[in-house]
């Protein structure tokens, strides 16, 4: 192949496009269930039940501090099945790309799907390609489906969530969301932040072996207020989170405060929000703190009431409101 | 929800987003497996090897004579698993929509997916939205995974091919990427062409009961000739076609001559090609004419040569030579 960017040649279904998936995904993606030849995969016996989650990616930029595009779009739906309580065992891929788009960069996000898959213990059997003309998609969106087998006795749900439970956090929030708008150079600030993503398998599997874990989700697009709202509005119980005992980064917090965003709104990429029994909080925070050592209890399940309360620094209690706008388009 | 365009808003995780999935995607898709709000579906118990395919849908116009991307995007999907022998069971979609995107039309779309899979028999049992930018997408892509139960014993592939083997198309072969390219206003022509964008599971399915059969692909994009290359190189053999055997519609034809396209290199969307042992030609082709009466034996497997020969009208014979240019981007 001695082409340097992606022609629309690359998405024609001939020998370009075959020598595209040869050269720069079978290297990086390669194992044995991957035939780039076959209409479809053939998956070994599972034993258990199957669960399945997709997802789409559309980051900007593609490469950020602590991540890119690849391998925020294995942990993302390696994280889905992790938190619903499933090990994960196979990925699909599909890629839109921009004709223009440099192969080296391609090579790039292709490694880094390879590497994210390698961690999680995924493997990718199934894959598409497809080529759009010059500003018809911005650069690569991509999106994966995941298939994982759900640890046997575990039925993690929202209906599960009772008046009393806990909430915990696995790790400070927000910084996946912030990281990226400063990557943004439009914003033409530096600071020293990475995003958090990452996979959450290690922390979600400390949990699943725990009596009194009832639900558990990773905060992504909307944050972690965002989940919060969908637990009171599924549950119909009112929550309340105390404002210091929410993990957010300093730089975190003066990134928001100098562009007027709210870091409970950002999204994570790699926290566990759980939601836990009373009794079970304790031993739930110890475990979880032995693979995030910054993991904290924030906060509680009430009575009726179907919202979220804030209970501030300084003694005051608000509502969190839903979110209405968007703040961040393509934070994910 | 009062909107009539997508804003960015309706793909920021909050209760704009959930609207539209609630009020656009769940009434024309909902089943009882479809769950909105959790993080990955739970299957039932699936009987059998499961085979697993992806794909990336991005037609240019959205909606054309004959279909729109929504049921392409699941025909495309479930021909993947018919054509390799496998009955398919269940879908996850992905759709990424430009800013400005009329809700009207979108509904059209996840009308027409909720129609096709139902039609096929699939259920759609995950999903994922975001939304880009105005000029950050061209209005849709879509991206589907289907997921299908192997016929017991039915063991199709390439590698099963040996001279001496028949070659069959299930009906007339460009018809997708002719009407495609109609439909686009940009070439100023109209003619009474209508894609042949269709479920093939029926003409799969009459097949995968026949002794012999030892191949299928659906030939979509690169059309015919580019699947007959594929068999070429892998099973090393020479493949022989009669032109005058090939079912092409006479408007085709026109439409190609005019425009200087050759219709053994666009995409069908709801033909079969299948190699089928000498003996079983017969039979094969027969069964075939039940479900698809234009079906027709169009050519064979000769000896070494890795190349596909076509044999003219006029008693020459040329080389059909592997795609390298893309005459038509966004096919599907």
């Amino acid at each position: 192949m001695q082409e340097t960017h992606i022609g629309l040649a690359h998405g024609n279904g001939g020998r370009i496009m075959r020598e595209l998936i040869e050269q720069v995904f079978k290297p990086a993606l390669g194992n044995p269930l991957l035939d780039t030849a076959a209409d479809a995969a053939a998956l070994p016996p599972l034993d258990g039940e199957l669960l399945i989650t997709t997802d789409g990616f559309t980051v900007r930029p593609l490469e950020f501090p602590g991540g890119d595009i690849g391998s925020l779009a294995v942990h993302g739906t390696v994280n889905d099945l992790a938190v619903a309580g499933a090990q994960p065992r196979y990925l699909t891929l599909n890629a839109f790309l921009e004709e223009g788009l440099e192969i080296a960069q391609l090579r790039r996000l292709a490694a880094s799907i390879g590497e994210a898959a390698r961690a999680a213990g995924v493997l990718v059997v199934a894959g598409d390609t497809k080529v759009v003309g010059r500003g018809e998609c911005d650069g690569v969106y991509l999106a994966t489906t995941g298939i994982g087998v759900r640890r046997p006795g575990l039925q993690l749900g929202m209906q599960q969530i009772r008046p009393g439970d806990r909430v915990l956090v696995s790790g400070p929030v927000g910084e996946h969301g912030a990281a990226v708008m400063l990557a943004r150079e439009s914003f033409g600030m530096r600071a020293a932040l990475h995003s958090d993503a990452a996979s959450v398998l290690p922390q979600a599997q400390v949990l699943w072996g725990l009596p009194g874990v009832r639900f558990m989700r990773d905060p992504t697009r909307g944050g972690l207020a965002t989940v919060l709202h969908e637990i009171a509005r599924a549950s119909g119980c009112s929550l309340s989170v105390q404002e210091q005992a929410i993990p957010i980064r300093e730089t975190v917090c003066s990134v928001c405060e100098l562009l007027g965003f709210d870091p409970l709104y950002l999204a994570c990429e790699g926290r566990v929000l759980a939601v836990v029994a009373e009794e079970a909080a304790a031993p739930a925070l110890s475990a979880l703190r032995t693979v995030a050592p910054e993991a904290a209890l924030i906060g509680a399940v009430g009575e009726e009431g179907a919202q979220v309360v804030l209970e501030t620094r300084l003694g005051g209690r608000r509502l969190l409101d839903e979110l209405e706008e968007e703040p961040l388009p393509r934070i994910c």
